[in-house]
């Protein structure tokens, strides 16, 4: 699948992504040469999924060193300082951009050539979040048996890593290159339709059967639909445990207990934040108010009514039903 | 509030409808003078909402009836019943269209002068709406403390019943009218957000503070926000007591349980069923998968993927928590 993979690259000294929110309908990529040009990409959601993000940034940094290589030391780390503090602006909840902007910034900071140390990270971290999926995959597929009927929620699928397996949708891609004939359900995930516009172009894309539903079906599909397990992806993990996701996460972990239905996160390693000790300190990321009143330019909600858009909340674990 | 007041109106030897579809961008009203404009009306859900479509159901019925005055007996009778069953065939869940049908049908089928009788049976079918939405706000407010915030599904307001009340909504109003302050929480309802649009509109123009937001955000708002009721309306209810409503019930019921908090069903006797003993019997209505598909002419699930569209649906009864 020649979509996935290209997800986010660094080439040519530049950042290319596929501008996410024209999906499904049309496939566009951007081609940064500027930090603002990636700062913006995040913020407006064109590159979405922790993993993604953390990639991106650190591809943002990358091209910033090697636009200042041959200067000064001084002035190499300086631009990335500034590059830095603007990717930190983007967005609170995903941990894994703190990690990567991170990771890259002391790589940076103790070599004699930061310009060539940050370039060198940044691809490390593509190859080794391509390496991760693909191993989350192979765990995940385990646990997956012909005939399994997986909801998913929002878009943990290539489009929120690095590309090809995703971290949510890993298992399912792995169990089906194994023979074992699973089929997807996305949740639309209102207001901005990840897993209608996303999810199910991957799946489709793929040849992996998928059937889009809206959250207020969660709870019909598990009953009427026999759905047999729920997988989801992260975009912070607290010390405890608590998974802070895509707003909807946790009301579909109680249906899931209801139903008895097991619950599974998938998420690699870097989205764990040790420092972070429950979701209680994971903080909501509230988004404005017009991505739930106006829809393709069509006002859906009247004026003088309130709105309210946490996009992604901690999920606080509840014991196993 | 005009507005509400003209949900569905007879007028002129017309059934005068407000198209809830265009609603809240445009409050523009349809004048049928056929069976077909009224049953096309429901169909695509210009009228919605049980109580609503039972009582336009009645008016289509003494439309036909008072063009056909005059006539010989049998032609009249047969004129309604040709338009009988033309309503009949318009929506399966709520079993007020089925109610009000039979109760027109009946009247005139014993009546002398069964066009007078069938216009006479509308008529106090509209009264009677009116007047039971008004009684089920003065029972659900005394349920109602200063400074609750209810969260609602759909649209069980004016908009759903013949006017000013509703049903799920009648016990805000009249607990507004007495002076608590108390308000509302809106589902936006997926996919043709009748929370956003209608409830969000209703709530607007008296003047009720009220906040929309999606289904993913139930579960959130429960728990953060600090909700402390549930109120729904309902399409049909069981002998048993389960109870068919706006896909989305069912999950909501759920999660209500799980935080502790109260949730009622508003709705008149004409609801409740008798003949269906529990909600296993209650057809599910599956609509077009368009409706998920589209929005406002864009394309937001990719071509080559499943939809599932259950509009209405049971809600069994959960035992309480």
């Amino acid at each position: 699948m020649g979509v996935a993979m290209k997800t986010v690259e660094f080439r040519d000294a530049e950042v290319v992504l596929i501008d996410q929110t024209l999906l499904p309908g049309e496939l566009r990529f951007i081609r940064c040469r500027d930090i603002e040009c990636v700062a913006e990409a995040i913020e407006s959601l064109r590159v979405r999924g922790a993993p993604a993000i953390g990639v991106t940034a650190a591809f943002g940094l990358a091209m910033v060193a090697l636009q200042n290589r041959g200067e000064a030391r001084e002035k190499v780390l300086a631009a990335l300082e500034a590059a830095a503090e603007r990717l930190e602006r983007t967005r609170p909840t995903a941990v894994n951009l703190f990690w990567a902007i991170e990771r890259v910034m002391r790589r940076a900071r103790t070599a004699q050539d930061p310009a060539e140390a940050a370039a060198e990270e940044a691809d490390a971290m593509y190859r080794e979040d391509l390496e991760t999926n693909r191993k989350i995959g192979e765990h995940g597929a385990e646990l997956l048996r012909d005939g399994d009927r997986i909801l998913t929620h929002c878009n943990a699928g290539a489009l929120a890593t690095a590309g090809v397996y995703g971290t949510a949708l890993a298992p399912v891609k792995v169990a089906r290159e194994q023979g074992k004939r699973v089929e997807v359900y996305a949740d639309e995930t209102r207001p901005l339709l990840q897993g209608a516009r996303l999810t199910a172009f991957e799946m489709v894309q793929e040849g992996i059967p998928v059937t889009v539903l809206t959250e207020g079906m969660a709870a019909f599909a598990m009953r009427e639909e026999g759905i047999t397990k729920v997988i989801v992806g992260a975009d912070r993990i607290a010390a405890n445990g608590d998974t802070a996701n895509k707003i909807g996460t946790y009301g579909l972990a109680v249906l899931a207990r209801e139903h008895g239905i097991p619950f599974y996160v998938a998420a690699p390693l870097s989205t764990i934040d040790r420092a972070t000790p429950t979701g209680e300190e994971i903080p909501i990321e509230f988004r404005d108010r017009t991505e739930v009143e106006f829809f393709n330019g069509r006002r859906v909600v009247p004026e003088g009514a309130g709105v309210l858009n946490p996009a992604f909340a901690p999920r606080t674990n509840t014991s196993p039903g």
